[in-house]
């Protein structure tokens, strides 16, 4: 018998696409299994300017080739005026704030908050989503945990912010999504497969290794309960974030994991293997279409239940980079 | 002004030499630095009988050249008859169990220590040491926590058999410790020196890998502070593991840090940051030569406060080795 599922323009809400070769490499990945994707703007130096925005866009949208994909672009967050806002809203899906400008412990982190408060007083305003890495620089095992806090009074001083916890990690993050309406969370698929144990609980695996680090059995299994669920306000995001081998194969080894190509029939296979198929097309897609009130693409995914085995590693323009879980069989595939 | 401190008998009480040409390559490199060591059975196959364990002591007798060095010996922990023990007894310092051979959960590994029963009964008429690596097969982060069970376990029900706890990592530990008489315990350098966020909060780095992973600040701290007060059951064993460059910097990652030749200058820099150096030969030589009853060496290994820059590699007999903390300077270095 042939098993078929349909997915109605699957989205990638939190993505690296990178720049130069790797872009041009990874890039098609995407958007050859994906509708459309949130980028990521940092980059060196970062996107921090409507100009560098649409400059990325551009050289983003010569690297696609025909792909029919739609780049939900994203400003780096810093001070910026009403005036720049208003010029880059009809841009950007949201302003990505990373932690190294909000804090380096929870104390510090409302502090800075507040020199952030006219920013983002206006993005309330002109209801531009805030996304943010959620981490402090505490114990890598308790960063995200720390930074709830932090989540809680973002929540709370600006309710018509719309909030994305990116790539959250822990059950007591998804304590807290329940808790405020104006808030809503990513998740990757390495959150929903793996723990500590699978990065450093036998050999060390840098193919593992991204960050957030992984954690406990427990939220894993909190995290896979939400999303198999189809939890309205859990949306996928994928944190795809190549790296050249030898940045990974190294003896300092660079955070992230690289899935883009392979998250579909993955989270099929995880999905079917707990009976919720039902759910993924929520997961992948519709809670994403609903949270951001997006336009829904006119393109579907096919995945047949068939088996795959993941590349050992996906080379062009120079560049090679290796998949999570790379030479394994899994047991769903593209129809294509 | 010139610092220096004389050791006198320094003991590494958990060693692992290897076979081949790496134990060609290291043994030296401890034989240099130390008075002695407790020599790890885990070699493949295991070292399990008094001829096996003979012919590994001729084979490290050899490599060591001309050094005046002792070779702790152990056995590789399995059921052994009293005619067995008897044979080997003079021949060992102490039989080391590997939780494979005892545990896979805190139940089981009570259930497979009565299967063991006879054997630690022997072991404890004849006053031979049991020295254990203490970890279930529970997530990464737990493992040491749950098997101070069985620690406890064995302590209450062989109470004159003398139990090393190898290479503890947690304040627990450090606090059971101190409940049973018949406890003792060794520290690696690197357990003494950095937590999980070095190996995995920023980049990953292989050669901080070990197994006991690196566990909280609240543990590294509770164990400086027992070896900085010169913690009468605690010794140094340094778990010197050394893995072949191509098994380190790889996909998969082996667990082990080399440290032989260079922790004292590594102890000595500690212990006077925290101006303990006082009790740097009871944590080195004086608490191991007590606790087994050992003959104290005519050796003594002099260090002077003086910049050293650690190797990048040790290589020699076709193989390379990366040391922990490799291409750093440290303010201490050996005299010679």
């Amino acid at each position: 018998m042939l098993m078929k599922i349909e997915l109605d323009s699957p989205l990638d809400m939190h993505l690296h696409l990178r720049d130069g070769n790797m872009m041009r490499l990874v890039a098609p990945l995407s958007a050859r299994y994906f509708s459309g994707a949130v980028i990521m703007p940092n980059l060196v130096p970062p996107v921090n300017s409507l100009e560098k925005l649409l400059a990325y866009k551009q050289r983003l949208t010569e690297a696609l080739y025909s792909y029919d994909f739609h780049l939900y672009m994203t400003l780096f967050f810093q001070n910026y005026t009403e005036e720049e806002l208003l010029r880059a809203r009809s841009h950007i899906i949201g302003i990505k704030l990373y932690p190294a400008g909000v804090t380096t412990n929870s104390a510090n982190g409302v502090a800075n908050i507040l020199q952030a408060e006219t920013t983002l007083k206006i993005m309330e305003e002109l209801a531009i989503p805030l996304l943010v890495h959620g981490e402090t620089h505490g114990f890598v095992m308790d960063r995200e945990q720390e930074f709830l806090d932090i989540y809680r009074d973002l929540a709370i001083r600006f309710p018509k912010l719309k909030i994305s916890m990116e790539h959250i990690t822990t059950a007591a993050a998804l304590k807290l999504l329940d808790e405020f309406e104006n808030l809503y969370a990513t998740v990757t698929l390495q959150h929903l497969l793996i723990t500590l144990d699978d990065v450093a609980g036998g050999l060390l695996r840098p193919h593992l290794f991204c960050k957030p680090i992984a954690k406990r059995p427990e939220d894993r299994d909190a995290l896979q309960q939400a999303a198999l669920s189809g939890h309205p306000k859990l949306m996928f995001g994928s944190d795809s974030a190549p790296h050249p081998v030898h940045a990974k194969e190294a003896c300092g080894c660079a955070a992230g994991v690289f899935t883009a190509p392979i998250a579909l029939p993955m989270l099929a296979e995880l999905f079917e293997r707990h009976h919720a198929l039902d759910h993924l097309q929520a997961f992948i897609s519709d809670n994403a279409h609903r949270i951001y009130g997006l336009p829904r693409q006119a393109k579907t995914v096919s995945l047949i239940r068939q088996e795959m085995t993941i590349p050992q590693k996906y080379a062009g323009f120079g560049e090679r980079v290796v998949p999570m879980n790379a030479k394994q069989t899994i047991s769903w595939s593209y129809e294509d």
